[in-house]
């Protein structure tokens, strides 16, 4: 069965390309109030893909509640075989904003092929890796059926923190029932190396903004004695984590669990170079954070804050002597596992407001947040995906973590009780969130054979 | 001959209220290209005004070369009366970008009046005090003509650094050959309190831009190992001025003079109540800066730092974890005398390269520059203003310093050799280069009288 879905698949390789290529000319940018109606239309086109394929039960569950705005969810089942365990596969069509625009070598919705690679915004974060669920379906739908029952699940509010989501699998969480859950929205550790995800870090992002003065003053005038919200702001950041690295709330380390030491020692014997990584991927003169820690211990295993923007004051070309009534900086932090969202949250809101400077009001709020994770290697799950993606690659799986934040993975874990396999085909040069976003084909049509596999070894 | 003109100029009055509108309707924003005609046109009407009151040699003095494309000098003269001193009379025809847009209450470029205000962009900086001098001489002109030379001078980059007039002064002086210059860009200290403003801190407004990875990297993925220029910035900002308001760069306040002990004590002698400073004028919770000096020296001879945006990275609504390449700082120093625009510039320059943090690079630009002014109050002009505007407010004439810089004056003194009157009827709360700038219009006409008082007492 697997086997004539896998060529079938092949067969079928470019039509697949091309309904992605669909997929990813509509922007369904989650974040942005002007594309809301993109984002229904991206909805739309996976719920008919899935019933394309053959699934039953396709719709779309509407998430807007009195207090809110959604993107809908997109649900599917096939669910017909007694016995056999249940998967719920689950993606997310929603994409990241695609500026800065004039970065992109091509526009940003018009998918273009280079160099074997397909270059979109949402190439492989995650439309295309989503897509290949869909396909990998379509293939066994249509050469002898499933082996195994499976759920399908699609969000369209993943990069703005998947509230519709969350809120749904708290509350109609039978409506999810499965055994085991497969998520493609992570990458591999190196091209051609197959690779399973187990431990994802959380996440708060937050908005801080600072009041100085009433209204907007004239620096000539007032400067030296009304307080400059840009000046208070950069002050807090500059106290909130150190110069190598180390975060100086109170209590933000309090309780962290640090990886075991065969984690630790299998993470050494990756094919990790750290002089390429600071030259290739990211491109600065040193890398920063943490030395006392390993660059992987630093992205996997250790909370950290960004800065993203600084919104307020005058951005314009040229010169404007204001001092800005107020500004704000969006500040993320990223959690490891025995870390809390709300606790850390919680932390750093009274850190910040016992060091506002003189004359200024701080406030602080959440944006939304994610559950830092780990997944027992030790289920027949990802026993079942590491041989699966093994065979396709003809290489040994290896388990690592992921630095990002997927926080469906803590709900189906804790709402869910079920375990999550992270199996992604992104490589680390695809530009998630950057301009220049890519997936490399020959992963998209590996990935869908993959999945398969794993669906039959699952079923077997 | 001044009682005439003075009558004049109050039968008169409605109509100078309806061409400054007319004035103040053109968005002469002298830094965004897209006004560049606007700017022009702001030239053209004043030019015209010019002409119609009378004066010879009108012209537009074209400022761009090859390296820059400036906006244009307005030149006027009358140089009739042999042995009387000639007055050059300054002004300028540009304004301020006139955002946040939605905090103004009228449009910024539809003049409207209330409460005995004119509220627009430009009303008090400087379109409508430029204009009570056009008006001056108007008044004069047709009752009797003037009782002093004149020459005009009106420029359209004073918002943007004044190049355009400092390299004409610098090269064609001898066009400009006068014995006192009139600046009325300043304000009175209080409401009905005559006031000469006679020093000005000078400035340098810099754009400071970090550059961590070569790309836009995801925060998940890259956060602990990549550089954020961000938090580079804001640590960079933190060490340039301590919490007290203290520069910390290394030997900028070397030579720098302090007001005299006469002059400290007169400001003692102000009406100046902190407190109502602190809660009506800038309304915050506190008053900042170096609290071992008053407000008046903080904000008038002491020098300061100030952060007016930081463009770059992700500022729209929601969220976006980008760990941004490169993010700016646009930050400006104001400077008191004894400290040269150039030297300081070096340090600041000298000093954030020294402090750049780990993986960053940093670029310190200067987009202008102005110099540090104090005038002797012992001279005629001052002595003839004083008298004017005691006459016109019936009280005594008191002597300030302004925060603020206009770079102008010190060219004139050191360029032309003469000293400048800067006579302003401007009010603190006039929301100088804010949401809802205004002109109290009894100054308006205070102000045309007050002119030809002092242009009758210097051509006595």
């Amino acid at each position: 069965m697997s086997e004539l879905a896998i060529r079938f698949a092949k067969a079928n390789g470019a039509r697949f390309v091309e309904e992605l290529k669909a997929l990813l000319r509509i922007p369904s940018v989650s974040t942005a109030p002007e594309h809301v109606d993109d984002v229904r239309k991206a909805a739309e086109f996976v719920a008919e893909g899935l019933r394309a394929a053959g699934l039953e039960n396709v719709r779309l569950i509407e998430t807007s509640t009195a207090e809110r705005t959604g993107h809908p969810l997109v649900y599917a089942d096939w669910l017909h075989l007694e016995g056999k365990p249940t998967v719920l596969l689950y993606g997310h069509y929603d994409v990241q904003p695609a500026e800065p625009l004039d970065e992109w070598k091509s526009p940003p919705f018009e998918p273009t092929e280079r160099d074997g690679n397909i270059y979109a915004r949402g190439a492989v974060d995650d439309k295309g890796q989503m897509w290949m669920h869909v396909k990998a379906l379509e293939s066994l739908m249509k050469n002898g059926g499933l082996p195994v029952n499976v759920r399908v699940i699609v969000e369209g509010e993943e990069e703005v923190g998947g509230e519709g989501i969350a809120t749904f699998v708290r509350e109609h969480g039978d409506q999810l029932k499965a055994d085991a859950a497969l998520v493609s929205d992570t990458e591999m550790f190196a091209p051609e190396l197959p690779t399973l995800c187990v431990g994802l870090r959380g996440m708060i992002y937050t908005e801080l903004e600072v009041k100085g003065a009433a209204t907007d003053l004239h620096s000539g005038m007032y400067g030296g004695a009304a307080p400059n919200p840009f000046v208070a702001l950069a002050q807090i950041i500059a106290k909130l984590k150190d110069e190598d690295g180390h975060i100086s709330i109170p209590g933000f380390y309090d309780g962290i669990e640090v990886p075991t030491a065969e984690e630790l020692a299998a993470w050494k014997t990756l094919p990790f170079n750290e002089e390429e990584y600071r030259s290739h991927e990211v491109g600065s003169t040193e890398l920063t954070g943490e030395s006392q820690y390993s660059v992987l211990e630093r992205t996997w295993s250790r909370p950290t804050m960004d800065v993203h923007g600084m919104p307020g004051g005058f951005i314009g070309a040229g010169a404007k002597t204001v001092i800005p009534a107020k500004a704000m900086a969006k500040i993320s932090f990223r959690l490891v596992p025995g870390m809390k969202p709300e606790a850390t949250f919680a932390k750093y809101k009274a850190f910040v407001e016992s060091i506002a400077p003189k004359g200024t009001q701080v406030n602080v709020r959440m944006i939304h947040s994610g559950e830092p994770i780990v997944v027992s290697t030790d289920n027949v799950y990802i026993r079942a995906a590491k041989a699966a993606m093994g065979e396709v690659f003809g290489k040994e799986t290896v388990f690592v973590r992921g630095g990002g934040s997927i926080p469906i993975v803590g709900d189906f874990v804790r709402e869910l009780g079920i375990p999550t396999v992270m199996m992604g085909f992104g490589l680390p040069d695809d530009n998630l969130h950057a301009p220049n976003e890519k997936f490399h084909l020959a992963n998209f049509h590996r990935g869908i054979e993959s999945i398969v596999r794993f669906l039959g070894k699952v079923g077997a």
